[in-house]
């Protein structure tokens, strides 16, 4: 569509990310340049695998998909296997995709696509570990200045599920998060006090599978394996689709309220490793004195439409 | 008062720890067996002052006051003159105190207190840092389960005012706040998601003046100052009434909404040392499972309806 | 003795503690105003029996002994019975002491000992973690500038035992060592670079049993179980008798090559917590720019020539 | 030279830096693949126009020099102009390169260099901070089974200069360095223990410029500033020259006596941050069981012997 945004997702699927690959490939205001894979909610070979998967169901054979980090910069990479199980995309069983993993490293291909395209068009979509970005970063501190934004699912103001106050994808690898968050593109955080707001209820489920076709049958596969494993371990009554959030925001930012506010991130606490310090005190600071912002609350209807009428484009 | 409740207040006055000791002298519900003293919001000997010149004002001679910690354990003490002025209690001229200060080092009568009185029955109420209560449970460890409870001012779910997450009084002494909140006697913790409602707004001191008794114009005058503090240093609109708060909980725990969850104390990070990590992810534990709780929610008319009776009884 | 220096000390036996009573007991240029006693090596109750029957065994009933902190002050007890036995004194079997244990906290009798005498006569010798110690600086910072000196076995510039690069007694209490060491009195550190030096090897034992007495076959018996343990989990050949270097050097300074250099404690490393941070780099400052010094090296024939001698005159 | 080996050097010269380049290019018995740079004593630039020179001065134009990365991983460039002078190498004034700089980032290049090359014959050889190593390990996980070896300059056991027990290239970058420490190629760490053994002496430096070529002439310049700064910022009488002794321990693995230990990098620490903390306690490891070694002395003379006929073979 003539005005859409190009972007780049950077993800490592999970049921969540998968929600957000349709989401991107369904609703005609992105442009889904490529997708990146990072080890995170699984493996590498895990995730990008599913990644493929992803888009094979949904009949986007033409987005190319780069195998990225395979772990964290520093820290040791503990998978979600009990949250998204041992596929990390358990609940679904996708067709094998007919393209093959493309060549190169993720990274390389975010520096090199960023840099052929316009200034200022391209927004990367992070969904999983900060790896890739920060590695891009600080492989050609150009992409900065040269990105639209960046747009990413991690981290929390009040809330916390790695640990009481710390997210899982900045957990994972919080050194890469304090390099990506200081760079000085315009950053928004979409974290679970946004995320823990958009549940797959069953009333919204049944409008998914509502829609009859295989692709919303998948859907509801992978959101039925996800509600169990949340109620099993986390206490939620419906499984918060977090990635989703950060792909709506790019189509449409009216679905959620966001404050501006510095964000620091926490590397060498006890108990605090990984949590993202965002500084609410005082007035809102302006655009020019602070690049980064913070989802808040989430219009929870309209994100939903959003998720559903995607779902419904792809068919 | 029959069945009144023993308590000990632990302070650094300061004009909410003023306004806290005058709730405590003036509500009949609670008796109040001694003050202590610590360093804090000013230095040792001029918060040791302030308490004995508010008790002095407040007609209640008999309580006696002793002087504790001059510092924290282990960190500087950076003394808040911003907020609370040179004296500690800017913004009133109270009477010279006629009591002498008391003899003995703080901890050692809390000791000799708690020890000397029924178990279960006495109340530390803590309005500063964490020092003396610390020191006392370290050399008398037997007081941990002999006090009724402790409930104190400090910390904070999800704000922070001294850095982005941490609040004063923890972030002063860490080291004892961690101490104090790993013991297991039953604790409250009072923190700037409650106080931060305490406001007192221009209507709530009107209602002071209104008593028109020298203890109300003295109040009057530390709220003045108070809020021109406030609004200079914090951007806050009317000042934030903390330490009130926690005496209220214990005259009346239905003043505030609290909830049961671990919490812990960040001794090493670097942007968030000094925070309290309340852990309330999942189900809330009972009581014999977690014996520390936050306060959430402030009923605010029901506080200051306390706080302005209290100073009216003092006439 | 006439000349005889005041000295305090604070120990938690443990064999070598032991050895390092004998050298106060026998040794007529110290005199010992009395033992206190810390959770370290074992827990309190089980290290001041043993500072008790080491006092007996030693004929020495006039030494009043009181017991201190049970616990550091953050951070969790961890004993040392694989090198010290279950006991804490495992290898000798001493008489039952005679003398009751005198009343009163251990922080409370140095504070009232260092404040009762002649301003800068009292030596505090600190042998386990420095609880007590620090204790009693915070709670009568007075003692700070009238004790003589502070002379304690901990820590260590170049070597470790309880991490790579930390010392037991110091690794125990990271917290009160910070509080000891940047207190403003003098301070000597005698650290595991010298008291790794002081073996008892073979021929020292074989020079301690000829001496014959019961006393020198309790010290036999305990090195006995010391080198079995030390050869078991540490790789030692000879165990080396950390705590009487020590009170060798408040005895006999000469026994000991020291360094001025400022010292810091490093309390929030992951792999260095507990580490004595000594800066050896640029010429050494005097005493009026810094207030603590190191042992370096220890004249080995000098030290057991003092030990050896101590455990003669006591018969 | 047949048998000689494969180097590639990333460095940031500095003085000692450019004495290590003409080392690796006057000594037969390795084969400089290539030259890498890192900010680090300088900024990128100038570092990677030093190395540009330093290699023209030496008639090395066949020697390949591609630019890395301008600053660390996570933490901020504090370069040291204090000691190698604003254009890092103060005191020479060296022929400008004709060579141009090679284009490709330093990471892209040392990972094709290596995988190109057969398995096993390469050797890193890292003089700066560790963040091209780090980022390489990163990129292309297999470098690291298919390196020889890494060789170092860089920490200490005993010493420290960026801090009381940091070295500058660590402390400069530690993440870096915990990401190059814990992959499990190889790793020889010569590290201030060794270089400060390494002092260029009047006499030396008579050796050096009685070769009498223009090459010992800008050698003898740069070791006069060289010897200024030591003496002003470090208290040296003469300056250390830190990196060549890691390409003479590549040369001949007799100059230098080594221990092998396990060393691990303090990331958190407050005094300690950037330490490499050698475990030294115990017997020493095997190779299949630690895969890391730390140069403890250096044979002075053999060390000079090297450096002095490399500069005399570069004529």
């Amino acid at each position: 569509m003539a005005g859409a945004k190009d972007i780049i997702i950077d993800c490592d699927p999970g049921q969540d990310d998968a929600v957000a690959l349709l989401l991107a490939v369904g609703d005609s205001r992105v442009n889904l340049l490529g997708v990146t894979t990072v080890g995170g909610n699984q493996s590498l070979p895990k995730v990008t695998h599913n990644a493929r998967a992803v888009l094979e169901a949904a009949h986007a054979r033409d987005v190319c998909v780069h195998a990225g980090s395979a772990r964290p910069l520093v820290r040791r990479l503990r998978v979600a296997a009990e949250v998204h199980g041992e596929t990390g995309l358990d609940g679904v069983r996708l067709p094998e995709p007919v393209r093959p993993l493309d060549e190169g490293h993720a990274v390389v291909w975010i520096i090199e696509t960023v840099m052929a395209r316009e200034p200022g068009t391209v927004t990367l979509v992070a969904l999983g570990p900060l790896t890739n970005i920060a590695l891009a970063a600080r492989m050609e501190p150009r992409i900065v200045e040269r990105v639209r934004e960046v747009v990413l699912m991690g981290g929390a103001v009040h809330e916390g599920n790695a640990s009481p106050v710390a997210e899982f994808n900045i957990a994972t690898d919080p050194e890469a998060a304090h390099i990506v968050f200081h760079e000085a593109w315009p950053l928004t955080m979409v974290g679970l006090d946004v995320t823990h707001q958009a549940l797959c209820t069953p009333e919204v489920q049944r409008r998914i599978a509502g829609l009859g076709s295989d692709i919303a049958s998948h859907v509801c596969g992978m959101m039925d394996f996800f509600r169990r494993a949340y109620r099993a371990n986390r206490a939620f009554p419906d499984p918060p689709v977090h990635d989703p959030c950060a792909v709506a925001y790019v189509i449409d930012p009216g679905v959620m309220e966001v404050r501006r506010c510095p964000v620091d991130i926490e590397l060498a606490g006890i108990v605090t490793a990984g949590m993202t310090v965002a500084d609410l005190r005082g007035p809102e600071p302006d655009a020019r004195a602070c690049h980064t912002q913070v989802g808040l609350r989430l219009d929870i209807e309209r994100f939903w439409n959003l998720v559903v009428s995607a779902i419904e484009a792809i068919g």
